[in-house]
This record gives C-alpha cells, sequence and structure tokens, in this order.
C-alpha cells in the first residue's frame, strides 16, 4: 500500500469522485440526442465530461433536476447544464444551460449508459481463476463469464451473455437464461431457475429450504423441501435477500418485478410481475400476490394470503388478511397493522389525539351536572 | 447454452417441475407402508410416480390435504391419489382414492424422504477441488465431504457424516459434530461450536463480534469480544442469518430450536430448547429466553431480558420487558409493542375504534344539557 | 473427527469455555496497572488466569460487575477478583477482592486486550492459498494479509496491516486503508473505498446498486448507479448488512460510526460520524444523518430526509420526516411511528388506555340525564 491508500479518510482530501470515464459529449450534439429543448445556449462549445447531482457537480458535468426539493440545489449548482422537465419556469437559475426534456432522470440514465459503456472495462468472457466448474455443465465458454472462485455444480446450465461473479456458488441442476448478472457470494441451491436477463446483487440466497417443521409432541420435525425457486425474466433482487424453495413445487418471483435489499420471501410464495419491494420486508409461505403490487419498506404479510393486483402497501403495513386489488392508474392503498384499507389506518392513527379534547369536554359536563 | 436454457421464462412453456425421481410405489404397499386407512381404492394397479400440491399434481402424483381451506383444490385435483386426516369425511371428491393416516403431512413427508432416498445422488465424501484445508484440520475424509473452495481453519474438528458446502469458510478451533450440513457460504468464526445434526442455510454468519461499545466522550470504543456461539443438536437456522459471539462466555442456541431466515441473535443471548424463530427477528444482548418459546415473524426482544418457558410471540411483537412463561399444552400468549398479554394487546388495539362513537355520544350529552 | 468433536451438545459435558489463554497476572501488579483501589486484599499472592462473567466464573477468574441488575450475581460470583466502580459500597460480598476503577468495562476490555495479545496467533501476513489477485492490485504482501480463495480486482489498493478474511471479493478500484479487518465473504463493489482501522463482519455488501427504477408505463426501467461507497477511519459495520453505491457520488458513513447487524442503508445516504445504528435498522436513500445519532434496533428511516446531529431513535421509530437534532449533552429523544419527539410518543401510546375510564363516566353522565 502506497500513500494514498487511505485516502478515503476525511482528515485528507477527499478522494476524487469516481466518474464513468473520461469521454465526452458536446452540448449541442446533447441537446440534439435527447431531442431536448435547448434553454440559455451556451456561447460556445460546451463539452460534457462528467455527471453529478446538483450539489456535487462542478465544470463539465451534466446533472438533472426533477424534484422541486431540490430548487435550492439547482439555483446553486456548479453544473455545466441541467436537464429538467418539459414544464419548469426556469426561474433563478441565471444564464446556466438547460435542456428541457419529458423525463430528466431517464435522460440523464440515458447519458449514463453512454458515458458508462465508453469507459467501464467489459467484463470478459471464460473461466476465471479457482473457478470449479463441474465437467457436465452446460455453457459457452466464448459467451460466458465465470468468476474466480465460483462454483457451477453438475447438470447446471448457463445461458449466453451471462456474468457469474466471483464466489457464486451454483447448485446442480440449476438454469440461467441469458445476459443475467449474478453478483458476488450469491447461492443458488440445486435446481433454482432464472430467466433472461435477471440480476442478483451480493449475498442473495435462492432456494434455502423452507421453514417447515411439525412438532410430534416432543421435537419441531422437519419437512422436507424439494421444490425450487424460479425467478422470471427481468427481475432484480437486491443484496442479502433470502428466498425459500418451495416444499414441492416452485416459489415464483414474477417478470419485471423489482426487489430491494434484506428481502425474505418464503416457500411457494408466488409473486406476480412488475412488484416492487421495498428493503426488509418479509412474505411468509404460500401467500400470492398479484401484478403491479408495491410493497414500501419493512412490510411484513402473512402466509397463505391472496393479495390482488395494483395494491400499493404502505412502509410498516402488516398484512394478516387476503385484500382484493386495485385498477391500472387505480391502485389500492393499504397501511398499518392489521393492515387495513389507508382511509380507514389514518382515522385509527388520528382518533388517539382526540383523547385529550374528550377528557376535556367530559369533565366540563360533570361540572355541569354537578352544579345543579 | 443451447436453446431451453432460458426456458424459466414465462414466455415460453414452464419448465417440468422437477420431482424427486423416477421412482414409482404401489398404491396398495403404500397404503401398508403408512398404516393408512383406503377409501376410494383404485381399481387395479395403481403406482405413484411423483409428488405434488394438489393444485399442481397430474397423472401417478400423491398429494395431501390437512386444512379445509383447501377444500376446493382437493375437489379439483388431479392427482392419483391423496393423504387426507382419519376424520375426513370424504365428500365432493368422487372416485378419487384417498389414504386416511393420523398426520397427512408426516406421510406425505416420509414419502417424500423414499422418493429423495432412491432419487438425489448423495454428496460423496472426500474433499472438493479448490477447498483449503489446515494441517491440522482433524476429520476424516472418507467419512467427511468438503465443498468446492471452502476453507477448513487451524484446529477444526468435523465430525463423520457432516457434509460442508462450498464456499464456506470454518475459522480455527471450530468443533463440528456429526451429520450436520453446512450450506454454501456459511461462515463460521473462530471456536464456533456445531452440535450433530444441525443445519445451516447459506449465507448465515455465526460468531461476528458482539455490538459492544462505550463512549469515552469522544469516540466509541470497541469492547474485545472473544466468547463463542454454541448451537446445540438438531438445531436448523436459516439463511443469511447472524448470530454475535458473546464478549466473553457464550452465545447458545439450545437444542431442537428452528431459526428461519434473516434472524439476528445477539451476544451471549441464551435461547432455550425447541423454539421456533420466524424471519426477521431479532433478539438483543444478554437476553434469556425458555424452552420451548415460539416467536413469529418480525418480532423483536430487547436486551437482558428473561422470556419464561413456553411462550408464543405474536407478530411483531417488541418485548421490552421479562415476561412470565406458560405450560406445556397451555402457553401463555404475548403481542403488540410494548408487547402485553394478547388479551390486554387486543383490548388496546379495539379502544380507538370506540373513539367515533364516544364523540356522538358525547355531543348528544352536551346538546342535552344545552337545551335546558 | 475423533471422539468429542460433537462435545457441544447438552447431552454430554459442556466444553471448556474458550478463554483468552493460559497467561497470569498477579493481583497486586493488576490493580497497579489498572490505578485500581484495593478493597479485601488477598492474603498472598493471587494470579488471574482467566476472564468471565460474573456467574460462570471460576477460581482464577477475574471479572467486573458495572450495573446493579447484577448484584446477585456478583455476590455469588465465584471469581477470584472482581472490577468494581469506584462509588461501589461493597456490601454483602464477603472477603471477594475487589478493584475500584473509573469504568469496569473498560479496565476488564484493557485486561482482556493483554490476555488475547499474548494468546490468539497473529494473522500471517502473506497471500493464503485459493486466493486469486489481480497482477495490478496494489498491496505490499509483506504487511497485508490475504485469506484463502479470496479475489482481489484491477487496481485494489490495501493498506499496511490490513487483513483480508477467506472469501472476500474486492472489486476492481477499490480502496482500502490501513488496518482494517475484512471477515470472511464479505463483497466489496467497485470503487468501494474504506479508511483506516475500518471493521467488517461476514457477509456484508457494501456497493450494492441503488434500489432505483422509472415506471415507463408497462416495466419498471433500471437506473444505472455507478456511484460508490465510501467508508471512513474507525468505522464498524456488522454481519450481513448491505450498504447500496450511490446513482452518482457516494453513499457515506462517516467517521467513527458503528452499525450492528442486518442493517440496510440506502444508495446516496449520508452517516455522520460517531453514529450507533442498532441491528435491523434501514435507511432509506439519499436521507443525511448528523453525528452522533443513535438508532435502537429496527428504526426505520424515509427517504430523503434531513436528520440534525445528537438523535436519539427508540427502538421501531418509523422516521418520515425531518427533525431537528440535540446537542451534547442534551439529546434530541424520538420514538413512534410516526416518529415524533418522544414525549409526544409516550402520550399518545398512554391515551388509549384512558378509553374505558372514558366509557364509564360518559355512561354515568348519561344515565343522570336520562333520570331526569
Amino acid at each position: 500500500g502506497g500513500p494514498g491508500v487511505g485516502g478515503a479518510t476525511p482528515a485528507r482530501d477527499p478522494p476524487p469522485a469516481p466518474t464513468p470515464g473520461r469521454v465526452q459529449i458536446e452540448f449541442r450534439a446533447l441537446a440534439e440526442q435527447l431531442g431536448a429543448e435547448v434553454v440559455n445556449p451556451p456561447g460556445g462549445e460546451l463539452d460534457i465530461t462528467g455527471l453529478s447531482a446538483l450539489k456535487d457537480a462542478g465544470p463539465g458535468d451534466l446533472s438533472f433536476f426533477h424534484d422541486h426539493r431540490y430548487l435550492d440545489d439547482l439555483r446553486a449548482t456548479g453544473a455545466a447544464a441541467v436537464l429538467v422537465p418539459r414544464d419548469f419556469a426556469g426561474d433563478g437559475v441565471g444564464r446556466l444551460p438547460l435542456l428541457k426534456v419529458d423525463s430528466p432522470s431517464l435522460a440523464f440514465d440515458e447519458v449514463t449508459r453512454d458515458f458508462l459503456a465508453a469507459e467501464v472495462p467489459r467484463v470478459e468472457p471464460g473461466v476465471a481463476p479457482g473457478a470449479v466448474v463441474s465437467d457436465d455443465a452446460d455453457f459457452d465458454p466464448a459467451a460466458v463469464s465465470i468468476g474466480a472462485n465460483a462454483v457451477v455444480g453438475a447438470g447446471a446450465r448457463i445461458g449466453d451473455g451471462s456474468v457469474i461473479g466471483p464466489g457464486v456458488s451454483i447448485g446442480a441442476g440449476v438454469g440461467i437464461g441469458e445476459g443475467c448478472k449474478v453478483y458476488p457470494n450469491v447461492v443458488l441451491y440445486d435446481r433454482t431457475r432464472l430467466g433472461d436477463r435477471v440480476i442478483l446483487q451480493a449475498g442473495t440466497v435462492l432456494g434455502s429450504d423452507g421453514f417447515g417443521f411439525e412438532f410430534d409432541g416432543k421435537a419441531h420435525r422437519k419437512i422436507e423441501h424439494f421444490g425450487y425457486v424460479q425467478v422470471d425474466d427481468d427481475v432484480e433482487i437486491g443484496a442479502n435477500c433470502t428466498v425459500d424453495r418451495g416444499r414441492f413445487g416452485r416459489t415464483r418471483i414474477g417478470a419485471g418485478t423489482k426487489i430491494d435489499n434484506l428481502v425474505q420471501i418464503g416457500h411457494n410464495v408466488t409473486l406476480g410481475r412488475h412488484c416492487i419491494i421495498v428493503a426488509d420486508t418479509a412474505i411468509a409461505g404460500s401467500t400470492r400476490v398479484g401484478d403491479h403490487v408495491t410493497m414500501a419498506a419493512q412490510v411484513g404479510l402473512a402466509g397463505h394470503l391472496e393479495i390482488g393486483p395494483h395494491c400499493i402497501f404502505a412502509a410498516r403495513s402488516g398484512v394478516t388478511k387476503s385484500v382484493p386489488g386495485g385498477a391500472p392508474g387505480s391502485p389500492a392503498f393499504y397501511s398499518g397493522f392489521p393492515a387495513a384499507p389507508a382511509s380507514e389506518s389514518r382515522k385509527l392513527m388520528v382518533y388517539p389525539r382526540r383523547i385529550p379534547e374528550i377528557l376535556k369536554r367530559l369533565k366540563a359536563v360533570e361540572e355541569r351536572l354537578e352544579e345543579r
């Protein structure tokens, strides 16, 4: 370790913020690429050489503004140019060049991908040192990357373009689709199945035994779980999550569903398509969740429930009964513990605040009765 | 990866549900083995060739029924035969062959084990490629299996019949009993001790330092933790759990206790025997829990508590004080936050629902007083 | 596995509690080293040979007493000598030798470190078997220890005195300071930065992609996250935690902050210095937390909040709005969900208990009105 290794420490200069690279895009070319309306065009050429938040942006940086909470940051930003919504009035930004687009966040993401494509080294296909690959695993080493010290079990199949990180453990009979990213130290138990373009962040475990025991009067006897976990196309699962295998049959995560970190999915759960499950949520065994359901953070669902499509559960909802869904554009909102329609839960939360007033009025009534 | 690798995706045919195998058992032999009473005996020979849930079962599949919520599934099942409770009346199942047994779930599990024994390849003993084993580790390579890229530290001892998964990290001086299953990427810190037949699902960490600091006026000074974690016989711990080592002495999980995924056990906790700890529960340091205690999901216990035996804590209970236990067959129920006997907690939860009625009655009283 | 391997099981003798070693310190030398006032000095020489809790202590063991809840344990202890606070009256301990010190816990910790230094084998520097180290990784193999089967990516830099555990995955461009301890199977995504003396317990993941998606009307589109995680000097993070990288810029954990197990930190969060974050807490994206903030267990913070310095959040607080801080020695207390100043939350929790009384008084009033 030479000097500067510990450069992350606050007592010294902070390290240069890593940016995607030394690529550059000229402002006018960028406006054209994004179909943006330009406000405050720069006098001459303006090269965009970095990407940053409003607060941290410096010369050459492109940033974006999409939430009025950050208006002060916009007005004070050192960015070279900022992506803003089409309906942004533009007050108080002086001569700051603006690019008006439909979605500043998605436009920024598009530019990000251009920068990353030019800068981030592509993962090389092949089998890295230390990886232990079963003789009968089935993949094309010219099209798949197996990370250092990963383990690939008997009969596993991996589709083209998939990247398996270091230390990943892939069990026997696992099937992985095309274009998947499996980050380091993920564990896939035997016979787990991933669709295409699935992303698994580090440390996540798919296929652990369901939590099933029967008390025989003396001890809890383990119920064998021989099902599997199926993860459909375009699913992303965060870091250090756990998804149990079914007792038989499968635990299934529907296509396009996105799951945050430290989420627990019980055995034989079925999650619909395009759901959003935020951090620290736990779903107990055999519950079935419809499509387009959102669960904010720290939600809990009991087992054996039926959750309709297009539901939104507020953070910390504790769902103890099956609930009907909503419709596209008109979701059903639930909150509280036990969870109820959000309008009811809100009332229940507010009622107790009226008790001091009730006690005061009650005392006044009692005193008037005494007086007579 | 050839065609079909991505077969898990919904746009294509689902993959054949993996079943335990191509073994088969004749119906009458099965009835005899299980001591079952037969209803609707099949006309001729009937070979059971698979195991499935009522909903998914097809020809040749055995299924089971043990909960009246699934009566519709039973009546519509395509199973070849179904295990049912002895007292099941059998209405509406037509000519479906039934096997009446004491516990359909346990009987199904027994058949499962027969199928699995015949089908699932046994793990071969020996040390797999890439495993790094200390010279003075003590185990019989003809009786123990060490997975690929696992690490076994100095002085570790592993009992016969134990299976250590790929990527597992076993610290110095660890003791593992006989017949244990340690799934991939588990971490056992130095001197962790496992009894016999312990099961640790993937990614679980035993022996991390307890969370102990003392603020010296400027900074939080780390208190050294040099204790260890002891896990007794027949314990199962789920995936991605954490159990901290004691500051000194041990953190102990009692025999037969079963722990679900993502559970946190603090330093110097003692868990009794035959407890059930469901997902996302956290138990703070030095708390002592009696035998036969059940904690439903997302429970929290403060530190330094004494929890009596035969308690049941409802989901999301937040336990802030020591509580007395119950007796076999007559457990003490607690719920709520702060946790109280469940009857009290229920009342406290229901009271606020009476506030609208109270306000109405109060208004009526006030108006009558005004009228006079 | 020879006899005794399964010795951890309760049916047999418990294993000898592992102690830091066979070192010994004479009582009077110890008193001098600690600047302790001696009560009940032993008659002759007294060698301290072990360290233990009051309850478990035996001949030769030093223990400590710092909390009156453990007075019974002190009076019954089998310890050879006990560290006590300077103001301890000493009743009821008979002839037990006592060492009065400012902080019994810190004094005990000091002795612990002496014992451990003499006993625990030092980790040898160098690269262990099976580790896969990039050619251009930058560290001094005579001053750094890389564990078995660890992976060190391109351009990673590691400071002197740091110990990287087995199975750790270090991404490209990661910077690690001096004197860090990274326990087994930790994952550091590309460009993660650790200051000096950082401790990461096993299974923790730093740098996973933030949970950011935009719904395009049909599906949730992933927002690229290319920021990084910066962990400043003297931070400790527990086991199986997750810290997401920033969308751009960094997620930052301030110097001296200590984080327990299974904690989730969202993308672009900034945690101040010297914070204490207890187990199972989750902090959503872009929230900024001041210095010296304490979060007890199972706390949740919404995203985009500003939390002032010197706040204390009670266990299970659910923080939905920005809150002002306190001052050194006079922290701001919050509790409840939604979190409010603790005095308010306490009232709101107590109010419903008055409803039975309210109903009784209301009934009495109604009856008196009827009577007339």
